[in-house]
């Protein structure tokens, strides 16, 4: 399940362990009781987000492959709870690879046609000529981890990203909002959707009782 | 996969999430290289863990379902990376079950027959009365959550126990050692059982490079 | 600053990193702006609770000496972002401290006079023949680690905790509240009135914005 | 105390919690011991360390002010058990502060002057361009979390950083090493300094016991 998302960036998922169920029979164990029905079970989850139980939660847990701009991997790898193993621009050298932000999309409503087109313009060719110093510089024989000084904030990433369904509820929270900045707004869409994909009740009780954000309400589940 | 352990206890994996080839996975990330052959992963696995790269085998996970007296399960749960759901004793009515240690198998050279066969006799005694006070308070209404209060710290409990490899590791670590004490080693050995059948080339050069503790050492993978 | 809780537990403050300012300093870099004055420092304080930013509050840190019997210690230590030192029962000959409902004052209206002094007894005569039988096998030198087995749950235990103040106030939205057993509670309100003592901006806009609790609401700070 | 690193960063000690002692206080309350005398303290922490016993050291806690180039940040801000707030370049505009590597000092004897000159020209000016464009971007008015995509990883960036003892030796251990690069190094280095005055009892034990880097060995401490 691949999801993309802005220019050249990606929300993939690699692997999971766990679903609802998992997280009703870690909920069970507290009260000694099994497997019920499926109605109870939802009902449990229910119950569970409603009064801020999120222990059982956290035995629910995903692996993504991530592909995003730099600026957005920082804000991402500031959430704690999760294992981040990411590509390292000191051994590879990193593509020509730049978000480049639709801005008439963006800001078609508050800029004029010719300061769009300036500014988008601008932005390419820095890129351009932060990649052309880069090369450069690497030709020049200085290390691959020194010359990427030169790169933008804009240059693509990549990252493992594996986060229990806790920790990714409270990053959905936070992330898939409309304070937090668009570009990130994006990426954290696209996880909601891989996670209602794979535990919808919980998806759906999450939205519900927990969740603090605001671009993920009123959707419907 | 399901081991016993101690007289009335278990180790049971429920379900987990990746093993060496996630580890792998996560790490090539890193250097944009793609898996390549069987030697080379495994020597990569080899390479990380004698240069503590830990961070990839964060990518593997565990859900474990443990019953074990509290004495073992509170050092247990000194382990804070990892999630619990325990059975409670607040809602639940705790069942009649207490760890009788197996005195003359432990202490036989140590303690003359005679004294082993009192002081076993005295431990099955006062678990039998403290077990005894405990229902008698809960026939009298006291609630569970403070009749328990009695009871002894040799109960059995249970719980849900979800653990990524580097956190079950440092676990062996410091569990699956002289140091620690004999019941909890007991357990340490099974969850090192389960984690060497999912991961065998990451057992292997964790013993090898990482491993802090001695009752694993020299055991042939 | 020492708080008696039950009949012979504690609360007690060693050291402190920080109060109301340290987080209004962590909020304000990230503004690029300096401390400007009282009212608009209070007023940030505000903001940040209502709006859920809240790690400029990780940068104070408390550390306290607390004294508890083993069934409260087993929950507050479910509380991972924090340090924990406990006294060791496998090195240290457990004291006869155990910890006493006062029955009457809780269960006065639910259970007749007879069976409030019926039970009083039966688990202080459980306490000490516990500790009789826990005497009994360290005479005949059974290690402590293992004689322990047959104490109660009721066993008073010590440790030291150290915990920031958003993991603080995570811990009082959870136990200093109706849901919490009432022997928690005691504690958790004890922690609440320190906290409140250093940290009285935070405390504030804490109980308003951002407790789950119920305890400390309507209690003027 | 303030330590210059690179040409514009710093690590400030702003507040801490603890020192030696602190550890020596946790540790002992685990054998219900109190404070004995200097030299029997100093013993302890030597022991802790050499053991592996490193909870104590939890409760000796740091907070510092960082000034880094942002590839430096995002090296330090993997370091997950800490406390991080740092400067948003989405409200505020950046100021044209870039580390400038000094490439005579690192690659004089692999470089010839001529190409090291040039080098430093091409990274300088590339700075200059990008910030160029930046501020070209602002002025016609692109919000500044947009327009800073152009910005280099150079860019200098500020946080504050809280951290207990044990987290920090993590740090030194990975991050005072010949493996990590050049310039985060010489950040470790000085936040090795800091430890070293505040604590310099498990500072000693630490290199000798725990320390898995390689640039503190050997330095007197």
């Amino acid at each position: 399940m691949t999801i993309e998302v802005l220019d050249r960036g990606f929300v993939k998922l690699l692997d999971h362990m766990g679903d609802d169920f998992s997280a009703v029979k870690a909920a069970r164990i507290s009260h000694g009781r099994d497997l019920i029905d499926e109605e109870r079970d939802r009902k449990l989850i229910e119950y569970l987000l409603r009064s801020g139980h999120e222990s059982p939660f956290e035995h629910i847990v995903f692996t993504f492959h991530i592909k995003c701009p730099i600026f957005v991997a920082r804000q991402w790898m500031r959430h704690r709870i999760a294992s981040y193993n990411e590509l390292s621009g000191r051994y590879t050298e990193l593509a020509e690879e730049f978000y480049l932000p639709d801005l008439y999309k963006r800001y078609g409503e508050r800029l004029n046609e010719n300061d769009l087109q300036k500014a988008s313009k601008l932005i390419e060719e820095s890129y351009k000529k932060s990649h052309e110093a880069y090369k450069c510089l690497i030709d020049m024989k200085i290390p691959k981890e020194l010359a990427r000084v030169v790169l933008p904030f804009a240059t693509y990433t990549q990252f493992i990203w594996s986060v229990n369904a806790r920790s990714l509820m409270n990053f959905l929270s936070l992330r898939a909002d409309s304070h937090s900045q668009w570009e990130m707004q994006q990426f954290a869409l696209a996880v909601a959707q891989v996670f209602k994909s794979i535990c919808p009740w919980t998806y759906e009780s999450f939205i519900r009782y927990r969740y603090e954000g605001d671009l993920l309400k009123g959707v419907n589940p």
